[in-house]
């Protein structure tokens, strides 16, 4: 059994395409080329704790994954970082453990960030005049980082509650972007036509009305099915509805809010894979809503652990 | 993050009284004291495996544990136990990985027989006669080193689909007892009268006609929706059907195909921690047939992960 800690992971990382082991995995996964059973969760509510075990398998493959990533929202006081969590890479002949990725939360943070990246490919306006953040964390951060293999525009407007996390986030970003800051969620939806929303807000920030004509909206912070970044009317008003997994999004995430307000049906859900594999529509023109809901899906876990192995 | 390997737990072992915790552990359970979510499954049918999740948390303690174990029916060929896994150890209040415990599945293997042995304590009739054994692998032999601690009895009947295994059980087992083989199930219930069964099997080995009065019968072997040892006409004939979870044999074992089958209610059905704080009755004369249906549940995971930390 292999034990890889989080500088050693880091290193491998600088070796992967990431965007391509997403983007297949997306594919693989809308083929049904994996088993990807329901995610499993245990609450912590005590601790404001919340623990996603994702896992599964690229079928005919060597390994099978089960991963595990925290969210304690209090960690702060601790001096720690809210996420954390390890993947585990297992023989799918065997079921022996070959290696525990301790990877302190960082490949699920790195592939959601890629997720977005690959939507936005297949799914922002060819022009992008601004990139609209939402959320100062560390998935606000990574995002935007990863946007940068997808997109030329460097101009961005980041929201967040209080003046010291939107502070930080410029420092943090300002070497590589023009950052401008904002209180105000509707200035984003006004201003930006990417844009993405990285909360763990349980209720809408950006509103139906707001949003503008040729907007793409990747909305990542909601994985659960009480966490809602978007007014469902804007899943309504959209041309297209992407998800990472129909069968997720139905019980997680802005979709499922749609869903159970009765202003989408499933039909109007398409998975990011058919997209990739150009079995279903992506952006036809600049003019287009769209709108990509990722709840995470164990097989970027599996595509990432594969690869760090 | 420490991780201890199979000869570590092991050593760490020696040290623990596994009957007390495993009794502690039913007994919290049962009391509502623990979070345990339903068990996450991941099958490959292809390669003739599965994998079980297992986890959970007692409230207000400082951890939470995730088990994995897997049993590949198939791993002889590659010279290869079927049995594997680990067990994960968190911090409840960060969601900090704090162990690793490399257990190769043993840790699963001895929790479930010594749950064994906590029902045979309280639900075994006092005079033992003979113990039979349905089965001969990892658990036939551990269900009977732990019950050892719980009766004088040592004259043991085996049952086996083949003499090689018989022959092997017997001569694994003989320093400590006195053991009969048998290639017909039938032979055990009509000798023995505390009965432990242990295969993976599909059809019921075991049948309501041939078990004799006062008979205790503990089923380990199915924990899964489609598992089977005992005839459901069994657990209709029993004084006492005992689960180690109502909500989860509800689903797996035993006592869900006599649900299934209408044999039994829910109400019909006790929970071995009650037994335990007395709470539900336990065996009353030497007349009574009993059964214990032992799925295996995420608080033994937790208690003997704490223990072994």
């Amino acid at each position: 059994m292999k034990v890889l800690n989080l500088a050693q992971i880091k290193e491998r990382l600088k070796d992967i395409d990431l965007l391509s082991i997403i983007e297949e995995g997306f594919a693989l996964y809308s083929q049904e080329k994996t088993v990807v059973p329901p995610v499993a969760e245990l609450l912590l509510p005590e601790q404001n704790g919340e623990v996603h075990i994702k896992y599964g398998y690229v079928k005919n493959d060597d390994y099978y994954v089960i991963k595990i990533a925290s969210g304690f929202a209090d960690n702060a006081k601790y001096g720690l970082p809210n996420n954390n969590g390890l993947m585990l890479v297992f023989s799918q002949k065997t079921g022996e453990v070959l290696a525990v990725l301790h990877d302190e939360g960082l490949l699920t943070d790195i592939r959601t960030a890629v997720a977005g990246a690959v939507a936005a490919k297949y799914l922002a306006p060819k022009n992008i005049k601004q990139i609209g953040i939402v959320g100062t964390g560390v998935q606000a951060r990574l995002q935007l980082k990863y946007l940068q293999a997808v997109t030329s525009c460097r101009d961005v407007m980041v929201w967040g509650r209080g003046i010291e996390k939107l502070t930080a986030y410029k420092k943090d970003m300002q070497a590589d972007f023009n950052i401008k800051t904002t209180l105000n969620a509707q200035d984003i939806a006004n201003n930006c036509n990417l844009i993405v929303t990285t909360t763990a807000s349980k209720t809408p920030l950006l509103f139906a009305d707001d949003i503008q004509t040729g907007t793409h909206i990747t909305a990542v912070g909601s994985d659960t099915v009480d966490k809602q970044e978007l007014d469902a009317k804007i899943l309504a008003k959209a041309d297209l509805v992407v998800v990472d997994s129909i069968e997720q999004c139905k019980m997680r995430g802005e979709a499922s809010q749609a869903l159970r307000a009765g202003l989408i049906t499933t039909k109007d859900m398409i998975e990011l894979g058919n997209v990739i594999l150009a079995k279903a529509p992506k952006r036809r023109d600049d003019k287009q809503i769209t709108v990509a809901d990722l709840t995470g899906v164990a097989v970027q876990d599996i595509q990432i652990a594969k690869a760090v192995l």
